[in-house]
């Protein structure tokens, strides 16, 4: 007989597999995720210009993160197409890091923590991209679940964030 | 008279647009990403056996970060399309943190840079969706370009990675 | 404190999001776009001919339009993604204009005009595409919703127009 | 007055539309479909070994497989865009054939027919470019719906089929 | 004997195909094209505003149009994929008009003018679905090419248009 | 030591790669692959009167055909992305099989065999799409690739196939 896989992504014949939700009841889910990208001084002094005088970089990154959360099934193998119902991301400049975070919700039969964790690291690279001319040296970091809530298995708060 | 924008990403009216690749030659372009991510012990443990006996979940990040990094111009909103003509990933198992790394290349006006770095985020999120059933406190990092060379700008090496 | 916006695409940061529409009951949603393509008398004799003869023009109008309708939420940045339930596309020559209408339904939480005027978009630019051998000067517009029904803000019929 | 067209798939003026599918109730809906692809002996001794030793062929085809039938209703131009809850896949390994299998499932207002067909469509043609290097004779064939339950139609079982 | 179609997308059997191009050169095609949106008064009045406080719909619309652009091929049916190597919008409000450009450049073997005229059409969507919580009225129209260069067709230049 | 492997598309360590066609050169390719799909003596039929009365099913299978044979580097997950300058397909009825045949060409650094076996099995899943209202017994096969030339392995034709 063949054992239970905890990694419920594979079949018994050990291949992965799009995870049965068919009996899952409809409840509403949300998703919390957060990264941060860093980068040299004059890199982000540019960013943060940027709203005002030459060019919203987090502009482009909250359309290209909004626009990543809706791709997450066909970019993660395993996931489900959902509905999403909400989408939004919000930057914070914090020396020379931004702090990104997702905020990702629908009604639905699972959860929506890949959506949220790509919408982040879409945000981020889109960030990479638009500064890259400038500075080839940043890292994109941190990136985690940080909230989820909805579903039997619960709401999961990451230890030490804080959520609003 | 307006003033030029170091971030060229942005056209003179402070909007984002496609930089012009059009007058530049084809040559070799070559780039290097990495990224980690770090799990519990029970997880890299369940990851490290799956290639053997219960199913592979970097051979699914592999085939992930494959797709992802041809999505690359549809994903980074000013990315240009471009046809790839190696893409490859490896991954290191390291305590309990997976290291990850992609090898792109082409013959092309620009560099792969950012297809390099999608490989790497999109097997790192295709890791965190097979696992996330048993850990949600894994966090994905350290997501870097580590080499390029090709085009007018030439080599990069990031100081301190070693590189074959 | 920051003001309300009454363009709701934007967060109160001032960057676009996905309008939560989580909390919205699913109902009946219609909604119906038209839109006009102007060309000369000789391409128009080409079309009219097509469907008959030689190739029909608006066939593959149609099954783009189609097509286009289902890839609105990848299109558009901060359009829900929904599960269409029917869609439909009409074309009647008129003189030397074709007149192209669409109709799109779902029982959803949000409502399809954005498929409806995409439909209609797509359906004009392949028309265009199809004969831009033969006249370069074609012209696409009058594109514009006629009607909607269902959710909270009601029936939109747009003045002047006849709906069956 | 114009007839009624038995091709469900067209409007009254000859043209394919989205069948409207807006009023039909939400009920489980499975379909399971089922191929082979054939090759010569030495190419079916490195897949059948693939699993084990140098690469698995099969476990690529069993992800293009499930990604290939999230994709159906944009290969497919009148299919509805569904939430599929449940993809799976098989494949047995017989003298030199490959038979596969799909299995799709979702509640929903239409059926997964066309779901578990690419499925199994796209899973073939991931086997056959995988061995191409090898063997440019092979034959994919006999892609059939063997099995589908709900919606008003009822239960189809394809005669002279084993179904678990 | 089938005699040969003008529309040239049609195959002797009178199916849409993709035209040949594999015998064309390689020479530098640009592409223009400009279409209008009419608005209310308050509409305009909160789009010339958004750039500045509350929301910057233009923004969104540009990089619609540049990621609608890329997607031309999948969208137009008989378009070749390209490797599009420039694009950019620009946007002028015209009192209630917002007029949009596009420009769209790359050296290959055929011409970028459904790149170009799916770049306006995409951005004025955009611009509709941001502002139809305010006002369903909206027209977009007077689509159209207004230049292209390169290739054997040589140089069109829309009557009555300046072209910088 | 690691031993080669006669599947070029697994890295030595065992994991799918796209396989390097960095250095090749470009040469014309083109590939020409059939498939056949059977069908019941009505359906048959019907899509023989189709294209003349009631909707022409061969029509829409002929640009799903096209579409899909461009999304081949989507759907497979080692192909690489190309630039398709020529694609047709053709239909023929014999008894109560349709004959398919697809036609691909570029000028490029790998052949065009999968986008020619991609484009007859997206036209054959949707001819079943179209007519399973009335048959859902239809079986599709004999997908096959018959000729391919250009590239270092030159040319191949299938025994025992005529090509024009």
């Amino acid at each position: 007989m063949k054992e239970e896989n905890p990694l419920t992504h594979f079949n018994p014949d050990g291949r992965a597999r799009m995870v049965s939700v068919t009996d899952k009841e409809d409840t509403l889910r949300v998703a919390v995720a957060r990264g941060v990208i860093t980068m040299g001084d004059e890199t982000i002094r540019l960013v943060a210009e940027g709203g005002f005088k030459k060019g919203d970089v987090l502009g482009v990154a909250q359309i290209a993160g909004i626009l990543g959360a809706k791709k997450t099934s066909d970019l993660i193998p395993m996931c489900h197409p959902l509905m999403l119902t909400s989408v939004d991301l919000a930057f914070e400049i914090d020396g020379n890091r931004i702090l990104m975070e997702s905020r990702v919700a629908l009604t639905g039969k699972t959860g929506v923590e890949m959506e949220a964790l790509t919408a982040v690291s879409i945000a981020g690279l889109t960030i990479y991209d638009m500064c890259k001319a400038v500075d080839k040296d940043m890292v994109m970091g941190e990136i985690r679940l940080v909230y989820k809530s909805g579903g039997k298995s619960g709401t999961y708060r990451r230890r030490g964030e804080n959520i609003e």
